[in-house]
């Protein structure tokens, strides 16, 4: 919570809910990132929090960016990125969209498939691609599934196929997941990245770069290690892997660099129990699971909670959502306190809410608004 | 599927992805219900499907409306609703949102806790309210956990109390959860709902209205008992528990009316598989989770799904959403095939999408547009 938000949030009184991020708090995160992983190139996840102030923020601090659409692409272009510093990130692009960046001078893409490899070939020839690997994600608070990513040895055979259609195979990226605290992992995943570097120095391809993805935390209602640990833990894991013969870096941090930038203001709307014999209090936001805050589902992220009654004595309260949808619960099982004294009408400030928020928030859902944001 | 909807995607072929919605089938399962139902009255869930286009029709056609919010209000008053026609069914209000629509003319209020009753009788004094009591739900796909109603003594004190605070306590309403199929469960909730108006008749409080609220299915890959079976549980309840003192009695449909009239029309953006020792295919759409299809959370509904190649020989896939979150998958554990046959560029239909998918697209997640919608 800085003073600069506390300060805009007295004076200005916005209508909740509403984000308001810090655009100081933004620069330096990246400066810090900077700092302690220098020989990273950083390419902003833009999907964490696509304002046009923020790119254009970023940009002129030296940032590339990471894409996951023809949408994102446009909103970089029209915030003044040049488009030899975008990166079309997602594995899954159509043909057309492909074409499109590509006409636009977009010549970085990934894939971790035949088929996209196809894709590119056509739409981007000559372009240099680096192909997604799968990881297991052991203590992401996200984790990522098997949705992107292909296992090694098809990496592989994808990377030299990637040559053969006259496209340049670049280099090999993955995904620790999202809010990963294991930092281990980098390790592991290094490591496969030095095995494919070999496997295709044998086969005459020479990879020239790793994309060490995302998976820096944004801080929720656990403690999380620093950047310093986290860039300690990347450089020792390339170090540890590729001696010093260290190949070009990529990062691709979206939360860590928002997500602690910004806090959202909410309102309570109605205090209730559901009996006599009932001690859990529910409070209902005006903020919910389909207002902004989609990464509560499953309770995955556990945002930290700010009211005007803190010290006080606190009890059990499941936190809802203002929809009549049942399923706009936020926390039911993670053993939420809130003061005894909290009232309807009380503004809460829900912290580290900067990222995967206000571009979650639903269009139109039960009527209400999509979150509203302000950048200052 | 419509011929209607085949001749529009075959004669306009909009961009994908988007939902076409046949409003004849939105008047026919209203007319349906109605015939079904005589005796009560239609409060359409605006929330389901909050087109203008819809609210106009169903107005002409005699509905009612149950809305969410202020947002849902301004959208039926619009389309040509009257106030009187408009119950606020949410149990979750800013009370200056109720001095709002009480200002509009709105006399039709649900609670389910003291402070919203305190909230009602300062800013819609006099106005009808009912209490929603808690249903278990058992045999509801998505089904609707504690979030709202409370106990049934409660209620009975609730009732007595908002008598007292200047409010006309009206009646009862309840939910048996969402797409339930079990319909005994009507049963049970008609039951609880009689002794309370027997408990209140002894404390000289008459209440004269049953709100059965929706549940009422539409279908999806499960095959569902027809209206006419719902119509027939709910009216032997109703008999069972009330004898020929029939109370006045209001249903909310959202789901059965619009659900079933609305196809989703959209690409395979790419297929592959993860590892050379894979059986399943990953089948990446253009419309995902974040696009619309929110309900597939936990994969609880399960839509029908038509491709172009229906027919040939099927095998395992995973279905996945476009967009750079792990979390976009619409199904992996339900067992879906599709042909093998199936291509990249293919247009793939997902059947029953009229209900709860435009309104809960995301604004602008990953830089894809909210889904568009047809109504024809």
């Amino acid at each position: 919570m800085t003073a600069k938000i506390a300060r805009f949030l007295e004076e200005v009184r916005p209508v909740t809910p509403c984000v308001v991020v810090d655009l100081d708090v933004v620069r330096d995160n990246y400066l810090g990132l900077r700092r302690w992983l220098p020989l990273a190139d950083v390419y902003y996840a833009v999907k964490a929090n696509p304002a046009p102030e923020i790119v254009r923020m970023l940009t002129a601090l030296g940032s590339n960016f990471d894409v996951a659409s023809r949408g994102e692409i446009d909103l970089c272009l029209s915030s003044g990125v040049s488009a030899e510093n975008i990166s079309f990130g997602n594995t899954i692009k159509k043909q057309r969209d492909i074409a499109y960046a590509y006409e636009k001078g977009v010549r970085l893409y990934a894939f971790d498939c035949e088929a996209e490899l196809e894709k590119l070939a056509e739409a981007a020839p000559g372009s240099r691609v680096f192909c997604r690997i799968l990881m297991t994600c052991d203590g992401a608070e996200w984790p990522l599934s098997r949705k992107f990513g292909c296992e090694i040895d098809m990496a592989r055979d994808l990377l030299v196929r990637a040559r053969d259609l006259g496209l340049d195979p670049y280099g090999v990226s993955f995904h620790v997941g999202s809010q990963q605290t294991d930092l281990s992992q980098w390790d592991i995943a290094v490591g496969k990245a030095a095995m494919l570097f070999t496997a295709l120095d044998a086969v005459g391809v020479e990879l020239r770069m790793v994309n060490l993805g995302g998976g820096f935390p944004a801080r929720y209602r656990s403690d999380i290690p620093a950047v310093e640990r986290y860039a300690d833990a990347v450089m020792s894991a390339m170090t540890n892997h590729f001696g010093n013969n260290i190949p070009a870096m990529i990062i691709e941090p979206g939360r860590s660099l928002v997500g602690d930038a910004g806090i959202l203001e909410t309102e309570v709307v109605l205090i209730s129990r559901k009996g006599y014999d009932e001690d859990v209090r529910w409070v209902y936001l005006d903020v919910g699971k389909f207002g902004g805050l989609a990464e509560t589902m499953d309770e995955a992220i556990k945002y930290r909670i700010l009211t005007t009654r803190d010290g006080d004595d606190t009890a059990p309260v499941v936190l809802a959502g203002p929809t009549c949808d049942s399923a706009d619960i936020l926390y039911e099982k993670s053993n939420y306190e809130m003061p005894v004294s909290l009232k309807v009408g009380d503004k809460v400030r829900i912290l580290s809410t900067g990222a995967y928020t206000t571009s979650y928030s639903a269009v139109n859902f039960n009527g209400f608004d999509p979150l509203k944001a302000y950048f200052i």
